[in-house]
């Protein structure tokens, strides 16, 4: 396309694009914008290194010589790109990025802006989902590298779960690369390659400060007790104590966690469904963690991958308050539980009203792979070519483009909540506080209403002052990044901020009520007029 | 873990792992394997660099430091991995990578084998389904880099379809990484970037060789016709000729083409559905398609984005014939049509089912984010320590694993398919041609049955002659790569030879026969009775 526009003489010719989507994922009724600072890079560095030239003179031979010329000299020095802030909350045909230059290279950065944007948009707005659906004490971890498409898929997933709401993710290079939390567990691995105590001899901890001087957990004896002696011993009372046969609470797991333990007294986290969570697992965890505790040290908790998630975190919940206050250690009773087993938006939903004691999931496939719905639609559309307005046609109304360049307003309520999103064409008179609109459905005739933003300030939820948010800044000009420059954790604060600024209803995840985008009186006129002259009219016979 | 098995001391304790799925993809009977050789790449680099290690030292600060000493020079040069050939059709529970060596490095394997295998299979076998779905005559091209998981994840996705059965990309970056063939067409933007012919003023095109001496399409005059003028009356003759009103053909529309065509005079493929594809389209596209036609040229075809496929194909197909028989132009009726709105399997197999006169179809994001499913589950088991068997227990019967090392066979039948996969113990006689072998499901105790390789040898359907296969190669050993080093394209060619000894009943796509993985008696027992000994008796009350 490039090489014809070219060859056409339109090279030069000022083009805007609009990216925008057409309908939200996961049948919400938001999205959240990501991406924008990936596509900025890619501007900042955008260049046709000789290797490529080369490579297009090969698959292109029939192309003029000095169409690659051209194209070894293409700088993006005359674009101009707006943008809706990245993190925000963003709706069905409200344009997220305006691109505006010379049409050769605005269209060349049509796949790259899409490939950045569609999936980030995605996955963040998926994360985001997962945190209202979990609420916000629970944490949130990404495990979903073994299931990305490659490597840089996995990057792309992390860094984008992490900005829509996720707390930590097991991807060690997505944290070394952006500074992520890096969280995570053993595998059943560890514990299945362990089979007996007697692996463990030599094995010692050394005291975090003094051993705790009273007697013991009734074990008798001194404090001097060897560490993975202790670990056997609690076993066997504990066993007792919870009415299971000791011979059911396997060894070569009780080895792994003591084990485990040693290597991180202070980060004992234990995977307890290898055998079985309740005759087993949960027995030698709290076996080992309260030899921890005698040592001086607090284990973090206890991870759980299968079978009956509500059931089972909640007996877990049960023996460890049972210990808190048997032994009078009330941190016991606020061990983690990470539940991690093919978690989606509806298991976590479905759990909520179960009512389940996990205070953490981790999550993989459905996060990264965006299983309920894989892809956002994005697409980048042409809207006008020196100064004069474009439209794309369909027999789906829904695909119909809004034509020209817009200026996009969102306007905000009394209660701090957004009411709207407005598109206008660019000579009208913004939106102001307190002064009614007409906002008009862009296809639907009759669909209208007035809305008047609210005047009065107010830091009522700590929400923005401004009642009319004009949504787009520019962020690329005369050839240098004059904006998007946030960096990752101020994003992420953004989502959740943006995401307050949403009401409830339209927020959450069943029957969420529709947000409503709309058009101005005279934008509505405009479309309709254009889309009458480029239409044929149809002819039955 | 690493740093748990290596404070145990367990870091050299010798481990196999099997890296194997348990459900195929799709509601499919097969899998492709695909993603070995990026496997094999990464243990060849593999090392910790110096800035791996300074993070790691960040985020886990209790850490020995002889640890981290340890990890900078730890090598794959204990490992042997063994492997089905990549592009194998592959099945459930048959292990795909074998891998053996010290358990902290073969542990520390295991996500990246996972990233690797797992999506890279995925879409291989999506792309396969495709294939088989429009049948061998069809040509497919990747469109999927808009609705990957960012560049990488476009690339990984753009080289594993075409292993996979797709002829091209549209990605460029992956046609210059991996010598994909590039194939793309225009977009709607190029189309609506035009409004008149006028645009084309002072546009050429050189003949190739001498122009058509014959009467030039009826419109007479002389052969010294300007290319953008002829275009012009083409096309109110051509819509005379099909009963429309030459107003309805978009004028802008006819511009783009001719002046695309200029462009790409010897590859002439036009996107048809900006405005009207039966009105408007197919018309512009034949007036452009006569010229070239009279200047020396053969245009290849259109494309569809919109509407029903079926129907409009079939009509734009009528035109194409309608015209080669009019104007004695034969290659007319085979002139390509493309389709390209939201193609998934289902799509083609409903389009046969209807007739249509598609002939290539361009297909995105169903392809790359493999939407039916979009994850496949492999997962990366200990099944040995230390020559001790190993299994991993689970509440889900599905979930057991089959402990310690195995050998696999395929068994072939007279008519060259596959009959079944065998897993046995190592030291088992290996499965002979003409000699009977139980072979039993691994979990259900009745379902049994003897089978017989083919004897003969035989070239019939041009198959292996060997009729017992033994499935895995050793493709690393001794810190050397020995094996597995097929380029793209022999694996590509392997994807379709391994198709053609799966059953027509297996590999269609609605209900297709189960393909039997089976155990030896002997492993069989020995699962058992490992199973037996791990699981803890059940108590009720």
């Amino acid at each position: 396309m490039a090489y014809a526009y070219w060859k056409s003489g339109k090279q030069d010719n000022e083009a805007t694009f609009d990216l925008f989507f057409r309908k939200n994922p996961f049948k919400g009724e938001f999205t959240i914008f990501a991406g924008l600072s990936d596509c900025l890079d890619f501007v900042e560095n955008f260049k046709f290194a000789d290797s490529d030239i080369a490579y297009l003179q090969t698959v292109m031979p029939y192309c003029e010589s000095e169409f690659f010329q051209y194209l070894a000299q293409l700088k993006p020095d005359q674009i101009t790109i707006e943008a809706i802030k990245e993190g925000s909350i963003c709706f069905p045909r409200i344009p997220l990025v305006k691109v505006s230059g010379p049409i050769i290279i605005v269209q060349l950065f049509e796949t790259v802006f899409l490939n950045l944007i569609n999936y980030s948009s995605l996955v963040a707005t998926n994360a985001a989902r997962f945190r209202i659906a979990s609420g916000k004490k629970i944490k949130l971890l990404e495990f979903g590298l073994r299931r990305a498409q490659g490597p840089n898929g996995g990057l792309t997933a992390s860094r984008y779960s992490y900005l829509g709401g996720f707390d930590g993710t097991s991807n060690v290079l997505a944290g070394k690369l952006f500074d992520i939390p890096v969280k995570g567990t053993h595998a059943h691995a560890y514990v299945s390659s362990f089979t007996s105590m007697k692996e463990l001899d030599g094995l010692t901890l050394q005291p975090n400060g003094d051993c705790a001087e009273q007697d013991l957990y009734g074990l008798g004896g001194g404090q001097q007790e060897d560490f993975v002696t202790l670990c056997g011993k609690l076993q066997k009372v504990l066993a007792a104590k919870l009415n299971i046969l000791a011979g059911e609470c396997n060894e070569g797991e009780l080895a792994a966690f003591a084990s485990f333990s040693i290597a991180f007294p202070h980060g004992f986290l234990a995977l307890i469904d290898t055998y079985d969570v309740c005759k087993s697992g949960v027995v030698n965890f709290c076996a080992v963690a309260l030899a921890l505790h005698h040592f001086g040290y607090r284990a973090l908790g206890v991870r759980i991958d299968s079978g009956d998630l509500a059931y089972l975190s909640t007996v877990v919940r049960e023996v460890f308050d049972e210990i808190a206050k048997s032994y009078d250690i009330p941190w016991f009773s606020e061990l983690e539980i990470v539940a991690s087993n093919d978690i989606n938006e509806e298991t976590i939903l479905s759990l909520n009203d179960q009512g389940h004691k996990i205070t953490c999931f981790g999550i993989g496939t459905h996060l990264v792979t965006c299983q309920r719905q894989p892809a956002l639609g994005c697409v980048y559309k042409l809207v006008e070519v020196d100064n004069v307005a474009r439209i794309k046609l369909s027999q789906d109304v829904e695909k119909v483009t809004m034509p020209g360049k817009k200026r996009a307003f969102r306007l905000y309520g009394k209660d701090g909540f957004a009411i709207i999103d407005l598109l206008q064409m660019p000579d009208e008179t913004p939106p102001e506080p307190g002064v009614r609109v007409l906002c008009r459905h862009p296809f639907s005739e009759s669909r209208r209403a007035y809305v008047s933003p609210y005047k009065q300030e107010t830091e009522r939820r700590n929400l923005s002052k401004i009642k009319v948010d004009e949504l787009y800044d520019v962020v690329w000009e005369s050839g240098r990044r004059v904006g998007g420059k946030h960096s990752l954790q101020e994003i992420r604060e953004h989502v959740q901020h943006s995401l307050r600024t949403l009401r409830p209803d339209h927020r959450r995840s069943l029957n969420p009520t529709p947000y409503k985008v709309s058009v101005s009186d005279n934008l509505y006129q405009f479309i309709h007029k254009l889309w009458l002259e480029n239409a044929p009219i149809g002819e039955l016979s």
